[in-house]
């Protein structure tokens, strides 16, 4: 039996908008019978925390960067037109308007058609984060030579 | 006869440069014998709004965005160095110095070697914009489920 | 024999986390076995400038543009929480605490490893660079045509 299609993305990106075109594509992919990987880096991360508890992470400037840079799906911004907050809450508004899914439904969906969400090693490492941080959609760490053999594989690869 | 080898973009950014990267990119593509796929969505569709003329939207709400977010070739700022304008104003100097042609000309020049330009259903609903908001060049409306039809047998897919 | 699996890059960020994920993805992919072209353009062109030495530009616009955007690998901004350079030495230092390797150590080991790194000819030209401003690592200048010869032969093409 021949394997399936596969699509590969870096989502590096921790903007709302952004993680938003990462899960409609991976949804939109999963559901034409694609087998997807995210593999999330850097800002990145920020999409896959989990949204409540605290973040811990090892010495003082692990600390305060997983403070100010505390992530979490409610948590990202619009990359424009954030206007403390504001304009984040009206795309959201917008969305529920014409009842497209939130970035957490879709995250959820993602994970039940079975798109496979990485976090990036080195990151985490450099960030002081560990599984913990992650909501448990998120299926594991791995390193770029993990997502290098996913891509060499692809049909696609993007880096968002 | 063999089909012609596909080149696929999603044009997420309204930036002027980064435009500007995929109309190079797409119109030397066309010019190599490529079948090139523009799928813009996000803040790319202000790269591929008219530029004169107004902008509806309906509700208070979709009517303040298409306001603040007017969009069209003509109003794209580079991602650094706007500085109120003057950045803007500077490289498009810079260009027409070496006689490169403007992100209008490429527009133009892009259809006119076949580059299928299409906008994101999705957020074309969010954002209240139907076919109207477009100039002429851009072929329809489509979703995601397009873009990745088009993905999956392309030779590159790029997320700009 | 069969050719080497290759992996084309367009960088076209010059902040410091993205130029740092593109010559991570492009280190690993070569010690796989993989053939690697990074293209800079536009503000990925200050990713491969020297550091140290003035930059030489014709004209009043040019000369002030490569003041203001002098460029060169220690000189890279965090895309976020860069705050006035203490976010971006941050960063390094949390790098430094794992034993990572430094970004000026990635475009070594790259080109030591055999990736290819090209300049941009068109924003070279727009922006007034030659050869001369660029660190020794870079082989040489082309154009999008050149790119696009490597990635339609490419297994994952990304625009970083």
């Amino acid at each position: 039996m021949a394997d399936k299609e596969k699509l590969t993305m870096v989502v590096f990106s921790g903007d709302f908008d952004r993680a938003l075109g990462a899960f409609i594509i991976a949804t939109t992919a999963a559901s034409m019978g694609m087998d997807v990987s995210m593999f999330f880096t850097f800002w990145g991360l920020n999409v896959i925390k989990k949204n409540t508890g605290p973040i811990k992470g090892k010495g003082i400037m692990r600390k305060m960067l997983n403070i100010m840079n505390r992530g979490g799906s409610k948590r990202l911004k619009l990359s424009r037109f954030n206007m403390l907050g504001l304009g984040t809450w009206m795309m959201k508004e917008l969305m529920k308007d014409i009842k497209h899914p939130t970035l957490d439904d879709l995250i959820k969906m993602a994970q039940e058609m079975g798109v496979k969400m990485i976090a990036c090693t080195t990151t985490c490492s450099v960030m002081g984060l560990t599984e913990e941080a992650f909501r448990p959609e998120v299926e594991s760490l791995a390193g770029a030579a993990y997502f290098l053999g996913e891509a060499r594989n692809s049909k696609a690869t993007m880096f968002i």
